[in-house]
């Protein structure tokens, strides 16, 4: 029986890389963890053991902290974008690099000091190919929470159905979303304000929208970025329902007491999970963009 | 601008479900994490709001355990045969339900008792549809370590390589493998012995395998698996390389102290990420038996 | 050999209380952890399995739910006091109740929308018997840099020091702090504008402080809690020195690279951990408020 | 307002020490998270922020890493014993030096390969003072599961109580324990005999024990222990009740459809929490051994 190679990549997950910028005595921080992928013609490592055409895991990392350096880090995608063009180059056997971007935000309490933001965190994954580069930008981590204006009813039933239909609930999420920006190489775009605009519209719409499940308000999440944001192509979410159960008052002895959705028990597992893709019509697909992302989106 | 929604997907995650069999006092003991997906028409729960269509994340749940009692657990990849086909039968406008299981193994110290074993964790990722089903089974978490037979030399250099060759390292994975089965329906298939087997023969290949490098590592487990068991069509390796680097005993003050390969620091972040598909010549692919699952493999 | 039954405590922990006031349209949210233990005469449970004394934990969870609407949550610690006291009268066999609580912040997106704020989380352990009461506030994940006006020299050495002297490194740490109200009872107190006090408290004094060690660092910071606050007993500190190793860009082939205090990795494990408390001249001891607090503060 | 010093101490948290013994073809492998801690007269760190008298935590890092060599690992609490008294030596203004390891255990798979175990970890805390020294060995991450033979009733009952009696349920905990050996110095002790011998009785004990609470099946575990193992002075346990709740089947629309204690979810929080000391009858209280050790036991 024979066997073959089938897709493979191989980088380095996870450097730690701080950069501080301290030209003037106020100084900058950026903070980002970085996962550098190679994809090519890297068989001979894998069936003879030959490492000719391997540029080490280790090296991708050195590159990693000097690029921060020698490029310099004004947004998660730029720095990407650089870091992947130079392993690409750097490796003749491969034909795309990908490089992955988590930002940890940090606000300012000093010139020079500084205290971790927590929330939300900024991500950015770019693939530098020979004929194409694709860059998706994202946030992970965006918990939100509607405490009314969300209901769930009129759903399939079955003989295992339980749950009560509801007019008003608290609705919870612990974001995911990626979107992919047409212009793939991003000549001309201000990254940092991208994000920022995109993040805007997701938490205004989650804020300004009546749902009917979580399905649909990701629908409209997605459908508002994309009005907003002529330059993406598409956008993907992964979102949680992070269930947020009415505590039941009812067996407690206790004269008047009663629960109109103010107290709720926040559960861990199980959670529904819900993923959807919303699509600019017309946009081209770029599956290689998306090519080992973890999750759905 | 118009939109549209893109592939999509719902379910619940992370049902944790304890199936005890009590029916003589010998009792058995599963222990499952079970997540449910539905895929197919659901656009009006997206656009519309209309959730007609959609069965519940909270149904699929009540399913899951349910069909712990009702179909029984003799095996991950048994009961999420059945517990899928359920859920697509449950559902008509699905056209594939998709069941992951993460199963904890334990150990009996009495007849009723059981201390949970650690270690590797067993997964199955079931998808059934109309026209196909698809049995992944794997392993994750399964750490592996060789103390010696291992090297990593001749790679590629550049301005930024300052790795030394070595000829004897550690060589350290925490491995998830997936495996796909080419009779899909998995009919007479004894799925605990067969993964018994595979998990028997990664260890073996692991540990009988002299390494120029973590990819010829993969390579040569899955093609040990694939040689071993017929019924493989493919195995997906997604493998950290868990650094051990030697401690520098060198700039201590002590006569004689020296470091052959005998003391490592287990470095957390960054780790290398090797990630590669074995496949068997002439099977066919199943793109869809791999979808949302998470990471490379 | 006889064996006797010494210290024990019970409790139901980590209950995950999410209160929504809702008397308005404009909501609001406190977002909860909580924990409670008894102490006392329990012996008969552990010994003889008499439960007649015990006031389960499941009682103790429905308790913590009912009072955040029969009490209501203004702040951590006059919930934890309500919360406690309670307790304790409910179960005449315990001496002392202790509430542990977290509370995670959320921002304001809208009338009745929150986006969880992240970053540093709010802590409280109030220990109710029936002779004392003690509050403990603090905060925890308080993640705070300086990028300079940090050094470390003229330390100790012997045969296994290597770590070079530096006049300038960057200090991280991730903060706990946890400090005693003299008052026990917490009569007055603003417990909401205490806290914020105190925080400010913190991160003015890091920010502000040249500091040649962390230990000195904490010592400046508990000091400047206890002048700027007369009602506080005293402070304790549990922080890790999280190591910020500056890249060594020396072995790079490439002109004129260097790394002036630029980029660093940021390191996992091993931390330097120092743990430290403060105390007020004068103020009395308060074991009991410490009782089973985890770590050194 | 004058303040003070209060109690202190620093040292290098989670050194992950991997020790391989090659002296044959057949490697041996001790895998150990090291922990130390100085304690003593550091005042002029924390006040003046002269460094005089601290020994770095850096260079206590690199004794622990020098020591698995010089000193070798033939168990946790005698590596951790030499560590101890070498770092109290190196420093003259330490009172005491504590040692804390966690130790991680693999399964041969070859002559130089390992798999890890998985499941519960062992774990030593060793403090060397100049008078006294103290050695606690433990487990952790002990999870135990006895599927019938423990009940739940005759329990206080108050307004808050909706818990139901039972007879017959599920009793699972993830166990910490820790045990303080009578000869602290630990002269002729094997070890590794020791340990294993504990943690036989601990099994044997949860498997035979009919518990009407889990604090009754502490005690008993504990008394056990102190049976067997005459040279011990006390056992300390910190045991989450891990919640299995029966799943109710009764909603669902399915004949015969029953749930017998067979199908259960297992729920991650709340928790219960139960901690208690059993103590030989006669020895001398330790508190020096149990200061700073996380948790209550």
């Amino acid at each position: 029986m024979a066997h073959r190679l089938g897709a493979n990549q191989y980088g380095k997950a996870e450097c730690r890389v701080v950069r501080i910028v301290r030209d003037t005595p106020r100084h900058e921080i950026r903070d980002l963890n970085v996962s550098t992928s190679l994809r090519g013609d890297f068989a001979d490592a894998h069936i003879t053991g030959d490492q000719a055409a391997v540029l080490p895991t280790d090296t991708q990392k050195n590159t990693a902290f000097a690029y921060a350096k020698l490029h310099g880090v004004t947004s998660a995608e730029d720095y990407a974008l650089a870091l992947g063009s130079r392993l690409l180059e750097a490796c003749p056997a491969a034909d795309a690099a990908q490089v992955r971007v988590e930002e940890y935000g940090w606000d300012r309490i000093g010139d020079h000091s500084f205290v971790r933001r927590g929330g939300a965190v900024r991500t950015a994954v770019v693939t530098v190919g020979h004929d194409a580069t694709h860059v998706l930008s994202g946030i992970s981590d965006l918990v939100l929470l509607n405490s009314t204006d969300s209901e769930f009813k009129g759903f399939l039933e079955d003989e295992f159905t339980t749950l009560p239909e509801t007019d008003d609930r608290v609705l919870a999420t612990s974001l995911v979303a990626r979107w992919r920006h047409t212009d793939a190489d991003g000549g001309g775009i201000d990254w940092n304000a991208s994000h920022e605009a995109v993040t805007a519209t997701l938490l205004r719409t989650f804020a300004g929208t009546y749902s009917r499940a979580l399905q649909e308000m990701l629908y409209a999440m997605g459908s508002a970025v994309l009005d907003a944001q002529p330059g993406l192509a598409e956008i993907r979410f992964s979102a949680p329902n992070v269930h947020h159960h009415l505590v039941d008052f009812s067996g407690f002895d206790v004269d008047g007491l009663s629960n109109d959705g103010e107290v709720f028990v926040a559960a861990d597992r199980p959670y529904g999970l819900i993923e959807a893709q919303v699509t600019r019509d017309g946009a081209a697909a770029a599956d290689e963009a998306w090519l080992a992302v973890p999750g759905f989106c």
